[in-house]
């Protein structure tokens, strides 16, 4: 191959303060590695020199501990779109000092193309294999579409290429790259069955365009999850009951629709649940991230087709579905994050949508990023695309959080990243509520009854009785009473409302 | 023609109690008018003699006093969705008396024909003309595409059409009725431009199942929209500035983009300032709801196409249409409310959408529907389904209400409508916050500097000095102080924070 060879240090060195980064990955899987982890270095060495270095970093969802996590330690982000789950990250938002913008997944790319965000000024994007083809470079893909296609086509100063060895190959075949056009010349996203393929399996852009090859052999850096646990198999086999009989009475078709599940285990509980159930077809997932379980269910034919944005996989994982590629490229699809999130695609195939909430109040909004209203969890990432638009919404959480010294169900949610017109079902260990067709009061009714914690119960109804009436009853002054006493009380059950109302 | 005739009482003696009724109609323009004031003295009637009437109502939006006014104030709604605008309805669900679900107008359709509110017992239908083929009816609807196809097919016990020799039958040819099929079986809706058609210019279903047809003459109860004052013309002036200058620099095509702009004076004012503009190219319109204002500019060629679900217009300005149907067919198409506010058409076209809030708050979210928490105006209507999908996402409303006792702009939305995630634009009389990109504390200074009244910017200053460092800054216990000091004095300027910090 003819292409320039150069460091991740030469890589790291091009890059000057307050450039704008658009990165390969969709969490922790494809994202960029070697080249950021010199950033940090550099980051540090000017700091210490005292000079300003700071860059802003576009990329399709979260990363891992090797972009995220060590510019955040070494103080280099400025700027940070649309998703993170880093540890280190999160210390730096939550203390001011990271300009973070929350985003629907599906609006990133489109939304650097439109220039909401000024200029990009280099792509650094991970790929298995590199063509040249006239002048053109034909580039592919690892474990992850997110917004590739993109940041390579924006990138004024030019693509930076990490060729990492740790990823075989074959990773190409199960990419369909796509990126749409913008208004007002796009065109229908000719989707209509999970498996459809409409784009290339490369991204490709002028060779004149390549500022280098960096070539590493880094591991991917996918989060473990937790294992299962009483509480998330109870909530995973709620969901399934509950997904089984709409089945039964005919509101589900009786071919299933395609299910769109979570990070983390209670997603892998619902989708266990619902795989174990004989009366559940054979089905098809899509979704934004694909975790073991589900490749485990693909590779046994359980699931039949799947469609992500990511491969969030343990590294084993990721080996066996490149060792058994000639039946993953029939069945598994990467996409762009603008397409595996597409609410036209999502509402179109009628998906299954269900994400986990971080607390749900009464009448069925629910917050899906801030601990108590002010400190921020992850982000919204792709749960508003999909349960906008989602055939059945769903949202899941443990009804108690913190040994029970939290109760996940509260009057008013301190943080609304999904309002009551997009939530249709809330289950918790303690049951599911069916919100569809109910007023706010009759929804108030059934997740107390429900969803609640016994323990909570009572304080939720006495929350009803000194609210005001109207159409959604409150009383504003105690809305926020549950968290505000286990801030300074360090337990939600000693609420008192007399010490909140007016 | 060979139809039943019936009368409008003989049509409301079929509708039982606890009855489903599925309406054509979206706002009052196109509502069947005629069988609901007799089904309003049936109601009266029978609550004089001891029995219970009460029935569920599923329009394509509001509709007008012949609908949800005489039957609010009979009290004959048990069940209503997915949005109203009367008054009288609006006390009564207030006062907990009517059980309504407010939803994205996209929704409606859908999520009827997903079965999620049960059987549709009736649809009535107001319509222009009707054919027999066979042993089919073929009818045209009036002056909204509303839900009619979908109640038409789902209703169980029959079809009455009002036959309203108000409208003219060449209102058939502005119609384009389209229903999409369902999971798994959807397909993409195939507009790519605002004036294409996809459909049929009729409702089909089997003659058989036509109930009878009650012949009438009745006006459109469309509203009057109050003139434009000062602070609405500065609005309007304050969005289309903005817009010019994100056309100019690049941003906004020099095509320009199809507009949505919600209902009201607002709304007509931000139009009438766009179209003066000459820099500004001849427009498209992609919306719900016409009002007379896009009607002139439609017939000058100022605007070149308009579609949308409804002609919500004077009747005056309806008959202008009527007159000019070699011209307006060509120009201007009526759709269903699923298609006129589809995420995927409203993506696809990159849509400029423009709506008034009640409230919003210093991070961006907005309230579209509840005053103080728990009064409901009428509901989200179809602002989410452009806000979140739009191109660009604009929210408006005067910095204050209620002569300056309240502010628009609080710490904290007392109902949300809309997240962060999903407004890009605020604009007030006082100017304009663009928060695109923005964190959530840059938001708020630029809401505050831009937006806010003078009289409230230090009262707001104030509340982030109180609140709680994060990636979004609260202080939950004062969160409401203002709303809750509106309760109770009056007035928001008198907020003291110090009576509910702890």
């Amino acid at each position: 191959m003819a292409y320039t060879r150069i460091t991740a240090a030469e890589a790291a060195a091009l890059i000057k303060n307050d450039d704008n980064i658009g990165m390969s990955g969709f969490t922790p899987a494809g994202t960029a590695k070697a080249v950021t982890r010199e950033l940090a270095k550099k980051a540090e060495a000017e700091h210490t020199a005292g000079r300003p270095f700071q860059v802003g970093i576009f990329t399709g969802a979260s990363t891992g501990q090797s972009t995220d996590g060590v510019m955040s330690i070494a103080q280099a982000i400025k700027y940070r779109a649309p998703y993170t789950t880093n540890g280190d990250f999160r210390k730096s938002v939550n203390a001011g000092e990271i300009a973070y913008n929350d985003l629907h997944l599906s609006h990133m790319a489109q939304e650097l193309r439109y220039g909401f965000y000024g200029d990009i000024d280099w792509a650094i994007i991970e790929v298995c294999d590199i063509e040249e083809v006239g002048d053109k470079i034909r580039c592919y893909l690892t474990a992850a579409g997110g917004i590739s296609p993109t940041v390579v086509r924006l990138a004024k100063k030019g693509v930076i290429l990490e060729l990492n060895s740790f990823h075989n190959p074959n990773a190409k075949f199960i990419h369909d790259v796509y990126e749409p056009l913008d208004p007002p010349y796009r065109k229908p996203i000719p989707i209509e069955n999970v498996g459809d393929r409409i784009g290339t399996p490369y991204i490709e852009f002028d060779a004149s365009r390549l500022t280098g090859v960096v070539e590493c052999n880094l591991p991917d850096e996918a989060r473990a999850f937790k294992d299962s646990d009483p509480i998330t198999d109870q909530i995973g086999n709620n969901v399934a009951e509950f997904l089984i009989a709409d089945m039964n009475r005919g509101i589900i078709p009786p071919t299933f629709l395609p299910l769109q599940s979570g990070v983390g285990s209670t997603a892998n509980a619902i989708l266990g649940a619902l795989a174990q159930n004989k009366q559940v077809p054979d089905f098809n997932v899509y979704t934004e991230v694909i975790q073991d379980s589900v490749v485990d269910m693909l590779l046994t034919g359980r699931v039949k087709d799947a469609s992500a944005c990511s491969l969030t996989v343990s590294n084993e994982c990721l080996m066996q579905i490149y060792d058994n590629m000639d039946y993953c490229r029939k069945h598994l699809t990467l996409r762009q994050s603008e397409i595996s999130n597409s609410p036209e695609v999502i509402r179109r195939l009628g998906v299954i949508a269900i994400n986990t909430a971080i607390e749900v109040d009464l009448y069925g909004n629910a917050n899906s990023t801030h601990i108590s209203g002010t400190k921020m969890m992850n982000g919204i990432g792709g749960s508003g695309d999909f349960e906008r638009n989602a055939f059945l919404s769903i949202f899941t959480c443990p009804s108690t959080a913190k040994n029970g010294m939290i109760s996940s169900i509260v009057p008013f949610c301190s943080h609304l990243d999904h309002t009551e017109h997009d939530v249709n079902i809330i289950a918790t260990e303690q049951g599911v509520a069916d919100l569809r067709g109910k007023s706010p009061y009759e929804r108030a009714q059934a997740i107390i009854e429900n969803c609640a914690h016994p323990d909570y119960k009572q304080l939720l109804w006495d929350y009803l009785k000194i609210a005001k009436m109207g159409q959604t009853r409150h009383n504003l002054p105690a809305a926020f009473a549950m968290h505000d006493t286990l801030a300074r009380k360090g337990d939600m059950h000693l609420t008192d409302y007399a010490e909140y109302v007016k």
